[in-house]
C-alpha cells in the first residue's frame, strides 16, 4: 500500500513539468493548521504517520520523514522499511539535507498551499548554494494518487455569541482597520483558521473554526467560504456585518484582483457597507475618511500585510515590493484574552475541573472494585484482579467516560482535541492517541497520563494529569516529582515586563536537568478562547527554542505550565495547568517596569502518593498546599458529597 | 568646554563634504574593543562621559548619548546639560531614533574605522526607510577639534611563553588555517586585539594584547603593528613563525591587495615560509599542497573571511561577493581553553583567592582599630571612630593595597581591569572607578562593594564580593541573600549539552524577581587567558540578551556568574566568581545529550553575617559550607597562621 503509493507518486514526480528530483509533502492544509481535516491527511496518507507534526520528503529513491520530539517514538513504530526518521533537533533540517543531498540544480516540487512563506522563504535561501529550486506543483500530487480520499466535511457555520465573546465583529474590525491604518497597509490576507474566523463565526472540527479565509480591507471586508455551510442567518449577520461571503475557490483571482487594487465589494455589499460607515457608533474616524476621499492615490501607496504563515500560493499573486510581511495583529488580539473572555474561561475550568475530579473518582472506585488499589488514598496494595468483575476498563473506555462527564457540563461543545489516555509504556508516547481495537487495559502496577480539553462556549480548556493506582517504584515517584517541581517553580514565577516564555522555559527543566532527565516538547503554549486550543503561532509561548515571534508575556494571556519525562517502554509522565498572566503584587518594582506572574485557573489534585516530599522544599509545599485548599473551595459546588469526601483526602495537607 | 567641543564638531559636519546632520561618536578604537587608550577615548572626550560602552550622537541641534544599564547613574552625573542620556533597552535603539527623528536623506557620518561591519550594516538597514545615507568621514572630525589628544602608547611586544599558552603559533595558524579550508575561504582579516594577538605574543594595556591587525591566509601571515614596539628577537620569533611584520598603517592598502588577489609575503618571509612548510612537523597536509599547485585557480574561486565586528573601513574594501562574514573561528578557539590554559588558570585563581583573603583581613583589622567593626566575625557593635588613629581608608588607598597583595603574588604582571572599590551608594554606580580626590571613606555602617581581577602569566582573574563592617539592615541582608541565592543556584546548576547562556541567565535572576528586584547587566561572560578579561564577543555568555552569537556553553569554556542588586542612592550589591563549564556527573543521561556543569575555580568567602539564612534552601547551605570548606583546604598553603585562623572563623559552617 505505502510502496504503491510511493511507486506512483515517483511516476508523476518523473512527468511533472519540469520533472521533480524531490517532493514535500508538509502535514498543513491550505491554511497552515495544526489539526486537519481527514482529506487533508496527505503526509499521514502518504507516510502512515499519524503525529500531528511533520514534513514527509520523497525522491527518487528515498523517502525521509521529519518530526519532533513528541514522535520519535511513535513515529519508529509507524513508518514502514521504506521510510527513514529524521528527528527534528538532532538530525539535519529539511532544507540543511535538501541543500546537502539533492543535486546541483535540482527541482523540488511542493504544492504551494500547503506551505507558508515563511517556509518557502528558508528553503529557498538554502537552496541558493547549489541553485537548486523551489517549484510550485501544479495541482497536488498526493490528492492525484489518493483515490480513496475523503470528502470535504460539510459542517454549519455557527455565530459565536457576543456574551462569551465579548467583542463585536464591529469593534474587531475596527481594530483591525486602525492597525492597517498605522503600518500603511491598505488590506490584510487572512488564511490562518483562527483569524479568519476570529473575526468573524465559527464552527467545529475539533476547533471551532471556519474553513475560510478572508482578506479586509481598509472599506470593505470578504470572507471566503463554501457558502452552503451557511443559513440564511448567518448570511444576513455578515452582511450586517460589512462582510460580503464569496466561494470558497475565488480567494486565489481575488487575491490577484486586490494587488492590482481591483477587488471591490459587490453593489449589495457596498449598501450594507455604506449603511454601516455611516453609523455613528461604527469604524470611521478621519482615516477612514481619507482613506473614502482618496482611495486611489492612497491605495497606490499602501502595501498589503501578510503573515509569514500566510500561503505560499497567495503571496506568489503579490507584487513583493508591495507586500508588509509581519505577524498577524490578529496574533496578539486573540491573546490577549478581554474580561468576558477571562471570566468564561475561568469558569469553563472550573466546570471542567469538576468534570476531572468526578472522572478520577470513578476511575479509582472501578480500580478499586477490580483490583482493590486505589489512587488517592494512601493504600496502595494491589489484590490480584477479581475475575468475576465482567468491567475491562482500556485506554479508549475510560477516556469515553471521562468526554461523558464532560459532555454533562454546561455550554459543552465538543473536546477541544483527541484525548491522549495512555497507560505505561504507551505515555512514553507523547501524543498518544490510544485506538479502541489495539489500545491497552488499565493496570494498577503502571502510570496512567491523561492530556485532555473540551471546547465550551465560554472557553477552551486543557489539563494533563499523571496517577498511579497502586504501589509506584521509588524511581518513578523521583521523576514525578522532579515533573512536578518544574511544573509548581514555573507556575508561581515572578518576571518583570518584557521577559518572554523562552526564559522561562528552564524553570520547569532545573529539577529534570538535575538528574540527567529532560523532555522532548516546550512548556507551554497559548490556549484559545472557544478557539484552537493551541494558539500555534503565538505570538508567544514557553519553549527552550527562541520563539520566532518572540512576544514577552503580558497580562490577560493564557499559556499553559505542562513539563514532563518519558522514559521509552516505561512510562509517561506530564502535569498541565492552564495559567493567566497577571500583573504581580511584588514588594518593590525594581526599574519600574512592572512584574508580573501567573494565575491557575486549572483546578483538579495532583497524586500525593507520587510524590516525594523529601524532595521538596518549603516554598512548593506551601504552594501545593494552597492549590489543593483551592480546588476544594472551588470545585464544592459542582460535585456531589462523595466526590467531597473522596477530593477532601486526596488534598490532605502535604506535611501537616 | 563640552560646549565648545560641540560647536567646534557642528561646524565641522556643516562643512564636510557632504555636509552631514549628524555624527555617530562610538566609544570603540579602531579595533572595537572594550578598554580602549587614552588616546582613543573619543567619545568620552566628547560626552564626559567616562563609561567603558556607550555611543554619542550629535546633530545641528541635539547631543545624545546612548548606554547601557550598568552606567545610567554614572552619566546620569557625568553629563552636561546639553547631553540628553538614552536608556539602552528602555528607550529606542540608536538607528530607531536616526531612522525616526533624522530628515529624510539625511547624512549620517562616522568614522568608518570606528564602527563594526555588523553595526554599519544595521543602521543602513534602518535609514532605508526614509533614503537616509550612512557617510564615511574623511578623517576622525573629533580627532581635528581634539587639540590635548594623548600621544600614543609605545609599549613593547612580548612573546607569551608556550608553557602557559599551551599550543605554539605554529599550530594555532595551522588550525586556523585548516578552518580557511573548511569554508573555502583563502584569507581572513583579524582585526579584535585578541584575536590578532592570540595567534601571535602580546602586551599590555590593561589586558596583554598587541595593538595590531593581521591578516593570515592558507600560505602566509601578516601582523601590522608598530615596528619600534618590537625587539630584534620578537621580530626574529615572527619569522620563525611564518609572520611577516608589517607597519599598522600598511593595513589598509594590504587589504586592498588581498582583495585583488596580489597580496604576497616580501622574499624573506617567503624563504622562511618554504623553510616552515618543508618541515614535516608543520602545517601541510593536502590541502596546503592543492593551494601551492593551483594558488591561482583556488584564490578565484575562494572567499575572504571577516567578523562583524571587522571595522567597516577594512570591509569597505572588499568585494562584497567574495566575503563570508561569519564569526571568526578564533572567538570559539580562544574561549575552549586548553589543559595547560586551564590548569594556569586555576593556580592564578588559587594565588589571587589568596590575595583578596589577605586584603579582607587587613581590612578587617584596619576597620577594628579604627570603629571596633568587624566584618567577618558575627560581633557587629560599631563603636565611634577613634579620633586618635591617623588612618584614614578611602576606596582608592584599600583598592591600592589589594592590588599589592596582588602583585606579591607569582607571575603577577599588573590588574586586569581598573578595580571596582565602592562604599554605599557608590556600588550602586555599577561600573564605578574612584578618583584619589573624590572618593568616599569606608563606612563600617554601609556596604562595601569591590570588583577586581589581576593578569598573571597563567591566567586572568575577576572577583566581587560585598561586605559590611558594621550591622547590616534585615533589607540589606534580604538583598544579600537573594543575590547570594541567584549566584548559587546558577553555579550549580546542571543542564545538557546545548543549552546557552542566555538560557541559564534567568536562574541567577529569580530569587530577586520574586521580590519585584532585579539588576540591569548579563550575568556571566567568559574570561581570556592571559587577554582580555571580558571576551567580549563570547562566543557565549549569560545574558538576559539572546546572544548575537548563540553559541551553546562547552567543557573548557569559562565563565562568571555575577548577580547584582543596585539601590540607587543606597548600596550594590554583587558577587561573582569565575567558572569552568565541565561535564556533570547526573544519575542518568536523557537523549544521550550529555549534561554539563560549572566547577568553581574563585575562591572566597561569601559574608556570613550578610546572610538571612531563614530564606536558603539546605541545597543551597549545603552548597555554601562545601565552597567554604573547599576555600580554607585550597588557600592554606598561601596563607599564615593568622589568616587562617580568620579565614576558618569566616568560614564556620552554617546551620551547623
Amino acid at each position: 500500500m505505502a510502496e504503491e503509493t510511493l511507486t506512483a507518486l515517483r511516476s508523476l514526480m518523473a512527468t511533472h513539468s519540469p520533472p521533480l528530483d524531490a517532493l514535500v509533502v508538509p502535514s498543513e492544509d491550505y491554511h497552515q493548521s495544526e489539526y486537519v481535516s481527514a482529506r487533508d491527511k496527505r503526509r499521514e496518507f502518504v507516510s502512515g504517520f499519524t503525529g500531528s507534526a511533520g514534513l514527509a520528503l520523497v525522491t527518487a529513491n528515498e523517502a525521509l520523514l521529519w518530526t519532533d520530539g513528541r514522535y520519535f517514538l511513535q513515529a519508529e513504530q509507524q513508518l514502514s522499511s521504506q521510510w527513514k526518521l529524521m528527528r527534528m533537533g538532532e538530525d539535519p533540517s529539511v532544507e540543511i539535507w535538501m541543500a546537502d543531498n539533492l543535486p546541483n540544480h535540482a527541482a523540488v516540487g511542493v504544492d504551494p498551499w500547503c506551505v507558508s512563506i515563511y517556509t518557502a522563504q528558508r528553503w529557498e535561501r538554502a537552496f541558493r548554494k547549489k541553485e537548486q529550486k523551489l517549484i510550485q506543483t501544479t495541482g497536488n500530487l498526493v490528492d492525484e494518487v489518493w483515490t480513496s480520499r475523503p470528502p470535504p466535511e460539510v459542517n454549519p457555520v455557527v455565530v459565536h455569541p457576543l456574551e462569551f465573546s465579548g467583542r463585536s465583529v464591529e469593534d474587531k474590525l475596527k481594530d483591525l482597520r486602525e492597525k492597517l491604518v498605522n503600518e500603511n497597509t491598505r488590506a490584510i490576507i487572512l488564511t490562518a483558521l483562527d483569524e479568519a474566523s476570529y473575526d468573524i463565526t465559527s464552527y467545529h472540527i475539533p476547533c471551532p473554526v471556519v474553513h475560510a479565509y478572508a482578506i479586509v480591507t481598509l472599506a470593505s471586508a470578504f470572507l471566503y467560504v463554501e457558502r452552503r455551510k451557511l443559513s440564511s442567518e448567518v448570511s444576513l449577520y455578515m452582511q450586517n456585518n460589512g462582510i460580503e461571503v464569496r466561494d470558497y475557490s475565488a480567494v486565489s483571482s481575488d487575491v490577484a484582483l486586490l494587488a492590482s487594487d481591483q477587488l471591490t465589494p459587490s453593489s449589495s455589499a457596498k449598501e450594507t457597507e455604506r449603511a454601516v460607515s455611516d453609523n455613528p457608533g461604527s469604524y470611521s474616524g478621519k482615516n477612514r475618511t481619507t482613506v473614502n476621499e482618496n482611495s486611489t492615490e492612497k491605495s497606490i501607496n499602501s502595501l498589503i500585510w501578510v503573515d509569514g504563515t500566510c500561503c505560499f500560493a497567495l503571496y506568489s499573486k503579490l507584487n513583493v515590493d508591495k507586500v508588509l510581511q509581519q505577524s498577524s495583529p490578529l496574533a496578539l488580539a486573540k491573546a490577549l484574552k478581554n474580561p468576558v473572555e477571562l471570566d468564561g474561561l475561568k469558569n469553563a475550568h472550573i466546570r471542567d475541573g469538576a468534570a476531572v475530579v468526578q472522572y478520577l473518582v470513578w476511575l479509582d472506585k472501578q480500580m478499586q472494585e477490580i483490583y482493590g488499589a486505589s489512587g488517592y488514598f494512601v493504600g496502595s496494595e494491589v489484590n490480584k484482579r477479581d475475575q468475576l468483575k465482567a468491567a475491562k476498563l482500556t485506554e479508549v473506555s475510560v477516556s469515553d467516560k471521562l468526554e461523558e462527564f464532560r459532555a454533562s457540563k454546561e455550554h459543552f461543545r465538543g473536546l477541544s482535541f483527541p484525548t491522549i489516555s495512555s497507560v505505561g509504556p504507551n505515555g512514553a508516547i507523547i501524543h498518544y492517541s490510544p485506538e479502541e481495537e489495539t489500545c491497552a487495559e488499565l493496570d494498577p502496577n503502571s502510570m496512567y497520563l491523561f492530556d485532555s480539553g473540551a471546547q465550551y462556549l465560554d472557553g477552551t480548556t486543557d489539563i494533563t494529569r499523571t496517577v498511579h493506582f497502586g504501589k509506584p517504584t521509588a524511581h518513578e515517584k523521583a521523576c514525578y516529582t522532579a515533573v512536578l517541581k518544574g511544573h509548581i517553580d514555573l507556575g508561581k514565577a515572578r518576571f518583570p515586563n518584557g521577559t518572554t516564555g523562552h526564559v522561562l522555559d528552564v524553570l520547569a527543566r532545573v529539577p529534570l536537568w538535575k538528574d540527567g532527565l529532560d523532555y522532548r516538547h516546550g512548556t507551554g503554549h497559548g490556549i484559545g478562547s472557544y478557539l484552537n486550543v493551541h494558539e500555534g503561532e503565538g505570538p508567544h509561548q514557553i519553549s527552550f527554542r527562541p520563539a520566532a515571534r518572540n512576544i514577552p508575556l503580558q497580562p490577560s494571556m493564557t499559556v499553559t505550565d505542562e513539563p514532563g519525562y518519558y522514559e521509552d517502554g516505561n512510562f509517561g509522565i506530564r502535569l498541565e495547568n492552564v495559567l493567566v498572566v497577571k500583573d504581580a503584587d511584588t514588594k518593590f518594582n525594581f526599574g519600574d517596569k512592572g512584574y508580573l506572574s501567573f494565575d491557575h485557573v486549572t483546578w483538579a489534585p495532583y497524586q500525593r502518593k507520587l510524590m516525594d516530599v523529601s524532595l521538596l522544599v518549603p516554598e512548593e509545599i506551601e504552594w501545593l498546599n494552597s492549590y489543593h485548599s483551592n480546588c476544594r473551595q472551588i470545585l464544592a459546588p459542582y460535585l456531589n458529597t462523595s466526590e467531597m469526601e473522596w477530593l477532601e483526602k486526596a488534598t490532605e495537607p502535604i506535611g501537616a
